[in-house]
């Protein structure tokens, strides 16, 4: 997701101070946070659980009507304070490492078209709508709770948990596809079997789909459970089968995702062998280090003690040829 | 499943171009497919899924009744288009790499017993045979469900999927046999227990075993419950037991999984290397590694990925003091 | 379990052929076993099922009493076919390599003594007894559910399972206990909360226990359930966290057999490198690795195809020294 | 946690025998343990689970009656043993290594303010305030159930446990968070198409979360199930999401924890091929990998084996032409 180029005017830019630059820092870095960017960050944080939990609860008509006049301000500050939110991100964007190299509106609109700043404006833009238009506010309840997707901003773990799903993507499909044959299937079975005992719910393959993914996901509702011999001799088959399928793709993603970690690990230390290959580490490469660290989500301490590591072994280590 | 040999006639043959070597490039070739390929594959995965889900329609009688005709008509038409389906791949099937050494008829009698093959076969005979003799269509839903395996055609992800359950077939037996164990014991147990305060779910281990089999996968449907302290004791041991082997079946394939990933990285590595002794990759070396990359159903940026560093290695690698 | 010595006169013994040697070959070996072999192995294994599927349709009564004399009869001629292969199994023992420097009683009372004959006895000795004694049949029913057991004598895959158990025996107590805590302190938490409102069910811990225990394992028969809106607010907790916590045993144990896996291959790998120090693999060190090939479990194909790819590295790599 | 400095003077310390040597001896140490340090060891694991045992019991309001005598005085008893064993810990952990460098009062502070001992003091102070001021001892019950927290200083194994959990916690949090979220979409879905026709149980988000968290986690009570068409399909596609989401973390925990093992195996081969740099083995180095492999909760016998196997590498890597 994120290029940084040679950052060679970084010094230059916090040298100037500007507005711009402060709001970029106190919004989007996360690294090296000071007090008040930390206090910001936290507060919006809150801010989205505290709209989130709201809308829940102004869902239940008592509450609803009890506290109308509290849900309704709390909303617009709400708004109001995400479409300030909103207005900040998108015009101290321009800081950004990754659009270093772009003008100050290529910039914008390039982040106005990233997934973190659509999902801001999905989340305010139905609200502002509403205000001047006649929108039933209670349709727009859905789009309210997705303002926990916001979060987004601040769960740098999500990197790794999404890219490793996009390259398991294949074998997931073929579980899943598995999974849907087998429950089509468990269906088609069962309504043959189960069809004529209980019509109400084994009637037709659509109506037995219900019980078969009830079953093989082990949800077990038990609202709808066979009654014949066959029947659940059958069910027994696949609730064995399934039990074992349903699993499956998890534990690829756990497996892949395991993978991932050695992976990025090795690539630090590829990186860090490289950098001492004249034998030790200069001011310019341990800064390319921290950044390769940190882009692939490592631990600091974890990197610092690789570090160590490698620093110790390149001592003993020697040439065959030459003896140094 | 697939063993290329060296492909020494594949330029000419492509050359050629005859139609034959077109439905070919059309039907099976799933690299580098050029739009109209794309076209007519994904209109035939539409077609499979559009005739799962109307068998799964059709089979809820007020749907049945309302458009029978409808139901028919496609019904006839998606037959046509399988049959020809099946008549295309049969009769081009000679022009893949693995029957090249075969003569025309040899190679088309080993693709017609190939899995892929066989279950094209399946999915369209009953429904031919049904309009010479007399066969009710009803019998034959189930059949039509199973045409969702056609699907296997198009997505190469099962391959790693089957090889690595193989490879695991003896431990997930050996799970397997111990959930068989346990659940039948634990069937006879309850049935000491239970069956006396509830003779109608408990009475027999038979009827045991259908409590055991839903608590074990945890389904749990609730339709059979103990009642009884001794029997909820019982209950809870078996749980807690069943709950950690009913997931490990999974667990060990995913885990498997894994080092087949690995193992596979590892293969592709060593074969880089090895193309690497020499110094530089030629164009025939790289033209293995692609293919093996291709069976191996490595990532093709991965691939890349891994070459590009190979050679970084390979350039690197000399001691930093002598130079060798 | 087994620690086959240098089997030095093994080749004299097939030799001689005694009746003794056959008779282990055909009851014991599990390596190219002769086609007499396998049929005398496969029909003890169909008979242990058919023993096992009669005992639960015995058990109900409706069966029990239509199908008496068929039931005796069948269970009469098991039982004497059990003990004529326990008695072989403790006849022939002698010839085991593990035994072979003990005399024939020592070896006998050694082998009576091991898990598996333990299993024959017990599965046989009560109905012998109860030929004797009056003892009442039906209460032996659960002994001879037991028989299902007797299948380890031809399942391989549980040693490896069984070594991996022990191996992360540490981690999976630790879990446990983390899962008996939780829901001791869940069933704590709900009979303070519930207890009032549902004194039948939340009335005790003791009794909340039921309800903790089948939500944390996610069978959920729904037979006992939180209604007060903090009794389902502390569930929702509850389950979230017990659904991670109920996988984790099952995860580690699969992460383990990975690691098991990889192990095993790895002290393989190094006595190959081992027996190819002196450039090539000699007639005696070849049948030791085939020997703990199949003692690791490993794949006769895999270990082909290990020894293949390290002479091929052996071939190529030089000593930096002698440049040999 | 544990830090153990050069026990440059332990031995000096062991000759004198002080009482409190001999205290933390029989208390704090579990390698090497006297025959009568395993007897106090098991004694008070022993009491630990009795009283939890004896807590679960008298809350049932039929024993408490019936046994209340005997309930009271077990009570008291072990209260006191509890305090004894508190008294004696913070008396005696000045012999600690790690609080070596210690004053004895600086150490005390320290241990005092320590996780066991914090879990140690819960657990009895309560009880202590309570024989002073009027506390009703039934609202105490919660915390005598926390006593199964004193079994922490007994299992090792769950040092690599929670060392797991505190890697992986990025990573979790993640996975919770997408999980909270689709729980949340899920139960806001549910709510505007089933809520109409089952107000009860559906009227709002709130009441629809009950649904969305017992349906994702797979625990399925059946007491609230959707009934329209719509809603189940709805409900279909969260089963399919759920049940590969929910076994995600533990998962991704087992696949950390498989890394974890490996990396502390190699950690301690780093370490002894480091001792073994100069050919052989140190009294003192042999020493400190013995602690090592005992901080890393390594198998001994495992580390046995490994320094054996390191042993004959060191010895046998040698060029076979040349003998370097």
């Amino acid at each position: 997701m994120t290029e940084p180029k040679l950052a060679v005017n970084s010094a230059s830019n916090t040298m100037t101070q500007s507005y711009r630059a402060t709001t970029y820092q106190l919004l989007e870095e996360h690294t090296n946070m000071t007090l008040i960017a930390k206090i910001i960050n936290i507060s919006l944080i809150m801010l989205i659980i505290t709209n989130v939990i709201a809308t829940i609860f102004e869902s239940e008509s008592s509450y609803h009507q009890q506290y109308l006049v509290e849900f309704t301000v709390f909303e617009l500050i709400s708004l109001t304070i995400f479409c300030i939110e909103y207005g900040l991100r998108v015009w101290c964007c321009v800081e950004a490492k990754k659009y270093q190299n772009l003008s100050p509106s290529k910039a914008r609109i390039k982040y106005i078209r990233s997934g973190v700043a659509l999902i801001d404006l999905i989340t305010i833009l139905p609200f502002i709508l509403a205000l001047f238009f006649n929108i039933d506010l209670r349709s727009l309840r859905l789009i309210r709770v997705l303002r926990l997707l916001k979060l987004t901003h601040y769960f740098k773990g999500f990197n790794i948990f999404i890219s490793v799903i996009a390259k398991e993507l294949k074998s997931i499909t073929a579980a899943m596809l598995v999974m849907v044959f087998i429950i089509t299937i468990a269906a088609s079975l069962m309504h043959i079997i189960e069809g004529r005992v209980q019509p109400e719910t084994f009637g037709s393959i659509l109506k037995s789909l219900w019980w078969s993914v009830v079953t093989m996901t082990t949800v077990g509702y038990g609202d709808v459970v066979p009654v014949t011999p066959i029947g659940k001799l059958i069910a027994t088959i696949i609730m064995l089968i399934g039990v074992g399928l349903v699993a499956l793709p998890a534990g690829m993603l756990a497996a892949r995702f395991g993978e991932e970690l050695r992976e990025r690990k090795e690539d630090l230390d590829s990186k860090i062998k490289q950098a001492l290959a004249d034998g030790y580490i200069g001011q310019e490469e341990y800064q390319e280090l921290v950044e390769l660290a940190d882009r692939l989500e490592i631990d600091p301490e974890d990197f610092q003690r690789t570090i160590a590591q490698f620093k110790r072994i390149n001592n003993h280590e020697k040439c065959p040829h030459c003896g140094k």
